[in-house]
């Protein structure tokens, strides 16, 4: 049998920033090189970055990104890395955007070799659900290409396609020793997982073994978790990449050599195949490289990570100096401030106690004990002058008051963001945000919401576990525990809890895991054995809460399911799971 | 030839509130008895209001539109309108949500007779691009059904079936007499000559007429404009409903009687088609109905309606009492003060002026002046003691401080917003919008804004058209001259102009229809005859201020380019336009 020594570039890309995109693949194939590598894969849409989103729609982003593929293949070579084959995914077009003939925008990859593109492989499975909306900006493509390499034939398939499976059918069909999937699959949790289980079963159907190459990094509202790996026909792991942070992944791969078959012959009706042959002699390797594997993380740690580089990549692909958030001594800004510090380092964190005549002591204390443990740029400053100013000139009580402090303090942190440049974060939990337990511009002012995806549960679980981490590696905790212990409180009336307005967060959060996550009716979650009155309010609450939130940007859809796209709902949704 | 009346129910439903839809097609189904039609057709997704979005999602709401339609069949022939065919349409599924496998939900129609539905087609063509997201929530069709009602074979169709044309060629070999197309088609500048485009050549392709029905109303951020029609096969208007306002049109149409062919043999690879016989009699009428024809509007009355309909929808649709807005004696303000009088009555908006140190007295006196005209709740609350507040607690100069004074302004509203249940508008136009030329929080505050995809220019437009109308009335001009006239300015610094920060509007404006709403690149613009280095300014404050926006709601997608979803850009953007 051949063996292919194959280089999988596990890489954070950059949407739209093509020449940095292509330096890292030029990078990437300089190691593959020097590493003896027979063919080098980078991500899903590795040349534009990944989601190029309405980026798609114009046509001199897909020129640009045409023109910038040819370039790439040219400098390769000039490079000195012209012989080695190398996958790109980039942005094609056979046809005009928003095209019904079959032709159009492609979600496409190129293998490139001697300074030429030898083939263009289009996507075929697009996804059109959760953050996914494929079918608005591509055409999917029906033609499978392989490539014989070091006498394997080796077909090229872009994410979905592994999940859809049509290719991987054409593929064993055409009798491929090896399948190159390159991805750009976004972190969810259990997530890997699943794919894990998918890439076994198409490797088994497929008989030989699967290149599971995946994107790594923050993008927007997106956290793409590489994890990328090699899987034999028998299920086993071959060799894994790291989550959460960039690597080259090079492995020694045993595959079957090709059968010389008629691959035209192989096409099925939904798709047709192609072969472009490179090198017909078996591939050998002098001394196989050592098989690596990635550690294991566990569940908390694997979240933490998530919202570590999710923010870290937010911060640094924008620009930022640094970032602010209000520290009110509760556990949510706590934990959002130690995220903070872990992704940038406390010296370009800012905090800000602004404390008003219902903020208790210990809350000012936690606080400045946190940013004290935590190395960060802490101040106070007091809200009560600027909300008596607002009072002399207009009569505002009750909810109407509570909402008014929390927007003075919105106000201080945007002007200090004006000035000083800080991004600011807004340290709302999914829960809160999920039943409107927040103050529109106020406490959710921000341009970034690191743990909006977080139910409140969680919140506690990973604040315990950082503070564990921090114990066993010997380093002081960076949460004081009174801030874990205390009932929350959003401190603004005399002597507030949340448990005065929400049932208990356990309740809350299985109730949002049916009704937000799982689209679950209100009589599911009474079998579930959640009160009927408890769901009844809850639903109603979020239903609100979706039309407050839809309210901070007018006329605007806005979601609260998870990272990226998920729950729309229309505003005048009278209808509340409860058929009349 | 056999004579159809058919009535066509243009009207105006919400969302999820299944028992108010029923309740308007039982309005119709009984005028349209006592009309004695034949046939009477509702809009699409009558039963549930359009769009669903996300409700399609839910399980519970799917069930509860089938439960729906059933009662309702029963309901109509309770009503004593059994024997009239009404065709309905709502929310179907014929398998699991997400299905891959050719069911699933989908978007239905059915024809209702004698307390029972006759026979359910699912849309073939589903639009998945601009605000249609049809892909993700529905399966396609694939049977087209066809009703013989008084010896007319009548073929039934929904929505962009009229746009992709597939059933309307199967509907042309099946003989059919007459297509009923129903639709929720949203309002755009210049798309209701499109429709009518469209539907003349799809007769002409049929050779028979067509009964085109849309829906009126706002719903969140669309507005459905109306314009039921009917179109002859020679291209002629047989009948024509009103824009902007709900209607029963009830039209007598001669149509070719069935030729009684095997329409099973008349199947497409596309579809197949299968018949109905509800009455093999050819349809007579005693006494034509005079056929009726909707006033055609100019473009600004047009545009103007479609804002005031939307508006006032929002308002009624979501329950608020009363609204809020700033009223700054600028363009902006003025336009969405009138709009939101001619939409609700002038008792129920409620002004604010908010002068600081650098408002003139002349917008003071404007804004009173304007208030006074409509009959609106106006009072004047200066913020220079609260702002001042604020700089004795933070140090705040230069932009910072500009945004400071308009975020003061936006707490004022949203506090009295809070306090009174008012809805808070934001006066924003698209330009400045598209260009980031508000205040984060500030002016942008609001729960809608009526003006946001009208750009500058066509906001003087249409302040002149209104003035001219109040004029032809005899009214008063509801907008003084003075603030049509005076160069705008966001009083923020001293002696400010828009006009230091940005183009003239009427190249601004160039430039935004083609960078925004065309997705034209650099050198496009520049053909065209603008400036590079305007192009290139204006095009990288379009590109912050979509990230801009973004911020005001932690991790989601906004949007520019108009009515409903349409730019989605990535926030990490660092492509321009201009290739490097």
């Amino acid at each position: 049998m051949p063996t292919l020594r194959i280089a999988l570039a596990q890489d954070n890309p950059v949407v739209g920033d093509l020449d940095h995109n292509a330096d890292l693949i030029r990078r990437a194939a300089s190691a593959a090189t020097a590493a003896g590598a027979h063919l080098l894969a980078t991500g899903e849409q590795s040349l534009t970055g990944y989601p190029v989103e309405d980026l798609a729609m114009r046509h001199s982003f897909v020129e640009a990104s045409r023109d910038r593929l040819l370039r790439l293949a040219e400098e390769l070579a000039a490079d000195g890395n012209g012989s080695l084959p190398v996958a790109v995914g980039y942005l094609d077009a056979d046809g005009p955007i928003g095209s019904t003939t079959g032709h159009g925008i492609r979600n496409a990859l190129a293998l490139l070799q001697d300074g030429k593109v030898l083939f263009r492989y289009y996507k075929h499975h697009l996804p059109n659900y959760g953050v996914f909306d494929e079918d608005r900006w591509f055409v999917a493509g029906h033609e499978l290409h392989l490539a014989r390499i070091g006498g394997v034939d080796v077909a090229f398939t872009v994410c979905e396609d592994v999940w859809g499976g049509v290719p991987f059918g054409v593929a064993a069909e055409a009798g491929a020793g090896l399948v190159v999937n390159i991805n750009a699959s976004p972190y969810e949790q259990g997530k890997h997982e699943r794919r894990l289980t998918v890439v076994k079963n198409r490797a088994a159907g497929l008989g030989a073994p699967i290149a599971y190459l995946n994107t790594v990094g923050g993008q927007d509202d997106l956290v793409f978790d590489g994890g990328s790996m090699i899987v034999a026909a028998d299920g086993s792991i071959l060799a894994s990449a790291r989550r959460f942070a960039a690597e080259l992944l090079v492995t020694d791969v045993e595959c079957a050599a090709s059968t010389g078959r008629d691959i035209a012959n192989h096409s099925s009706a939904l798709m047709s195949a192609s072969l472009h042959v490179l090198s017909e002699e078996p591939a050998t390797v002098e001394t196989r490289v050592e098989p690596s594997f990635a550690p294991e993380l566990s569940r908390h740690e694997e979240v933490w990570e998530a919202l570590r580089l999710g923010l870290h990549d937010y911060v640094e692909k924008n620009g930022f100096p640094s970032v602010l958030l209000g520290l009110s001594g509760g556990i949510d800004s706590a934990v959002t401030a130690v995220l903070a510090r872990d992704a940038i380092g406390g010296e370009r964190v800012y905090t800000v106690a602004n404390p008003s005549q219902y903020s208790s002591q210990h809350s000012l204390d936690d606080a400045a004990d946190l940013a004290e443990r935590c190395g960060l740029n802490h101040v106070v400053e007091p809200i009560q002058p600027i909300v008596d100013a607002y009072l002399s000139e207009i009569a505002v009580s009750g909810l109407a008051l509570e909402n008014l402090q929390a927007r003075v303090r919105g106000v201080i942190w945007m002007s200090l963001s004006n000035q000083h440049g800080h991004l600011v974060l807004a340290a709302g939990n999914k829960s809160e945000y999920a039943v409107g337990y927040s103050t529109l511009y106020g406490d959710s002012c921000g341009g970034f919401a690191p743990i909006k995806d977080v139910l409140k549960t969680l919140v506690y679980e990973l604040a315990n576990w950082r503070n564990e981490k921090a114990r066993s590696l010997g380093e002081t905790e960076p949460i004081p525990e009174n801030i874990i212990m205390k009932p929350p409180s959003a401190e603004l009336r005399p002597d507030q809890l949340d448990s005065d307005s929400l049932p208990d967060y356990a309740v809350l959060d299985g109730i949002l895991v049916g009704y937000v996550d799982g689209d679950a009716g209100r009589e599911d979650l009474v079998e579930q054995g959640y009160p009927a009155e408890v769901v009844d309010r809850i639903a109603g609450l979020v239903d609100r809460a979706e039309y407050k939130r839809r309210q901070s940007a007018p006329g605007t859809k806005i979601t609260v399911k998870s990272f990226g796209r998920d729950r729309r709902l229309p505003i005048t949704n009278h209808f509340r799971g409860k058929p009349s």
